[in-house]
């Protein structure tokens, strides 16, 4: 008896969801991906470098040749296939494929929900040729042919998150004027407070990017398929000669809502820490599924690719028969742009007086490495504890060196074990000259929270 | 009534005690430091990099000028005076100046022992001008002034340890033939297994360093103060025209065992977490004192910087009637030399199996970042766990790229909540493309512990 399973969705989450279940299941299964693009185990996070030219060609950005899943894992993958119905109770999907409209029936005994996200844009924005969006590999061919022809001279970025901005920072690479519209008042806001988003701000006017905040987009108008502005909320228009809606994504849950899944409080599909669904064998993985956030204890949707990729080897796990779990995420999130890296996790000091947490937070300015072996970069560090336990919240760090990346990890780390400001102090960092100094910003931030919550819990 | 402290030792953690205890005293306290050298507030992790004549002079080792110390912090220090005896009954000190042989009596309310270590040499060898130490920035200049000189073509480094290997880097660069002869069968065999040396031996092969492993010194010969050679324990002779000894060092507890402090078991200063010792309101710090290891909990003696500086702020914290801890360490350390950046924590496999533990390990080899972001890095990362529990018991790691010491300090962080290797599966470390590959080195190792302990507790 072969175990048929059945994946929609063929990116990280998919794909590490199929690998898995046929590794350890080997002959015993049959495992089928259903894919409605032309890649599979694709790497999103690439696309704005693929614009920006620094990834020279498509394929980079995908993890395996569809050759190492198909002959070398046994996998069957369809690509360029959709799957339009899903019955659970008969256990069966209707696909079609997009190239020849070959229409098909699969029966499964597992079914792994991998759909996605996908970008939260007006429908009617989309009827201009020259308003794109940046969520898939095929959209990031589309708009790096565009924006290097010569009459391409002014790109209208909708949105100032991680998309946004790194898309802008890639678009100015190439010589665009560049126009960034964002409606928070400050970039990566979701991510950063308002304190550490000062020198990323800075340098992406000095990288020639004009930012207009704190104003939404409230139309596109244009002639005939041809887009010429956009329109502010405050009346304003800005022109451009290509627009790039970057301005946020939703989880994929169409199929899901054919199905009759439970979609929890955050719009993506309800997951146990098994990552099974509502439905008995219907397991949901990566950026369709919710999970938990570990630091509030609520259900959080958190798109990120390594998320994905373990909710697809623990689905994959236990579809096998094994027993692995996901427990959730405590928000860490990393991005790089003119230079500078920038690494948050958990709650921003806003984020966390909204959760009603009575936050304190301390901010470190410090030298990345001993100044005696050459010149040290600089980290802006923020740390948002619990006045009342100690217990870190999260942190956010800034600095043109990776250990602002790393430093956030170690926070990160911390807060997954339950961590306090007096273990941040203690904890046994390593010291080398020429990797950070002797008194690293993390033990720095610790002793300024000893002035607000003393030297002992 | 003003306090009167007596720090004995101007290092980091004598300095750090100082200070700390004055900045929360003010004018409450007077602050006497006795430093028998002619600085205070050194980086002596620095010295190999002065030989080299990477750090071009010996100022730049120290981390604050004297002025900081007396004119702003308020701090009285005496430099080149030893304190010659303690007599913790009467609380007081006697102390002379080597500078001008006066002699004089302190009387304190607190002593804080920072005396520090020092090198552990046999004394014959160093009635030899051209043998060397390297424990204090005169052992550092003296050092450098010699081998500069065009005569000095073969230098013979005794100690395979990081000092021994650091400085033996920094003398090839200086293009002296340097022979580094070390006791254990590979360099760094206190911090790595075997299994993790090959590189670093490599690379220092190819910097043409001759590595005579496996043997230990048990005589250096020459001709009145000229030392001529080594003599190894297999009967072979090694000719150079300088030495360094730099085969380990020991805590300087001559004036502890003269006061009649409790000596640990490891040699060192015994003291209990908040840095007292057996005799009431006499403090130990630094590399003169032992400390807890979080891991065996047993007790080690772990003569590293950051410790001594946290140990120095929590015995200042304290003296000024506050309450602050030092809990232990779980021995992480770091090391760069040949381009490479090596560091570990915890237990080593070796370590593990001889402290009882049912040690389980796994080593991974993988690209430190997302190869379409531009040639990565390469890390070696081998962690250790307990079998049984699948507590995390250490971690070593080496790459040209320093995330190997940052991917160690998330397994310290780890390691000191007493994570398990599911948490090492689980723990959201960010990622982004230019820093870590979407599958994080981290999360492969816990990955292949699955293999041998399951996929869940």
């Amino acid at each position: 008896m072969t175990v048929r399973i059945a994946v929609v969705g063929g990116g990280a989450a998919g794909m590490a969801a199929a690998s898995r279940a046929k590794r350890l299941l080997g002959d015993k299964a049959e495992v089928t991906v259903f894919e409605k693009g032309s890649w599979i185990s694709f790497a999103l996070c690439g696309t704005p470098y693929y614009i920006g030219c620094r990834v020279p060609t498509l394929d980079m950005l995908v993890h395996y040749p569809l050759e190492e899943f198909t002959r070398r894992r046994g996998i069957n993958v369809k690509l360029k296939t959709i799957v339009t119905e899903v019955d659970p109770g008969a256990r069966q999907l209707r696909y079609r494929s997009l190239a020849t409209g070959e229409e098909g029936v699969y029966e499964y005994d597992y079914l792994v929900l991998a759909t996605g996200a996908r970008p939260r844009v007006p429908g009617e924005w989309l009827r201009y040729r020259n308003v794109y969006t940046l969520h898939s590999l095929g959209d990031a061919d589309r708009l790096r042919a565009t924006v290097v022809r010569n009459d391409v001279k002014r790109v209208v970025v909708i949105g100032g998150g991680y998309t946004g901005v790194e898309a802008a920072e890639n678009l100015a690479r190439l010589g665009r004027r560049v126009i960034l519209i964002h409606s928070g008042e400050w970039l990566l806001n979701k991510m950063l407070d308002h304190d550490m988003a000062g020198e990323l701000m800075e340098r992406a006017q000095n990288a020639g990017i004009e930012l207009v905040l704190g104003h939404r987009v409230t139309d596109i108008e244009g002639a005939g398929d041809i887009a010429a502005s956009v329109l502010l909320d405050n009346g304003e228009r800005i022109d451009g000669d290509v627009f790039l809606a970057a301005s946020g994504i939703e989880p994929n849950t169409t199929l899901a809502e054919q199905m009759g899944l439970k979609i929890g409080e955050t719009g993506a599909v309800w997951t146990n820490e098994r990552m099974e669904t509502s439905i008995k064998d219907v397991y949901a993985v990566g950026d369709v599924a919710e999970t938990r956030d570990l630091v509030t204890g609520g259900r959080v949707w958190w798109p990120f690719a390594t998320a994905a990729n373990k909710m697809g080897f623990v689905a994959g796990t236990n579809i096998a028969g094994g027993d692995a779990v996901f427990p959730g995420v405590v928000r860490t999130s990393a991005m790089g742009a003119f230079g500078l890296y920038v690494a948050a996790t958990g709650l921003n000091e806003e984020e966390a007086r909204r959760h009603g947490f009575d936050a304190v937070a301390v901010k470190v300015k410090a030298p990345t490495k001993a100044r005696y072996m050459g010149e040290p970069g600089e980290i802006l560090l923020k740390v948002v504890a619990d006045a009342e336990t100690g217990k870190l919240l999260g942190a956010q760090a800034v600095s043109s060196d990776p250990s602002s990346f790393w430093r956030v990890n170690v926070i990160a780390s911390l807060i997954w074990r339950g961590a306090t400001v007096w273990d941040l102090f203690s904890v046994d960092v390593g010291y080398w000259p020429g990797l950070n100094p002797v008194w690293d910003p993390l033990t720095i931030a610790a002793r300024l929270f000893f002035r607000k919550l003393g030297t002992k819990p």
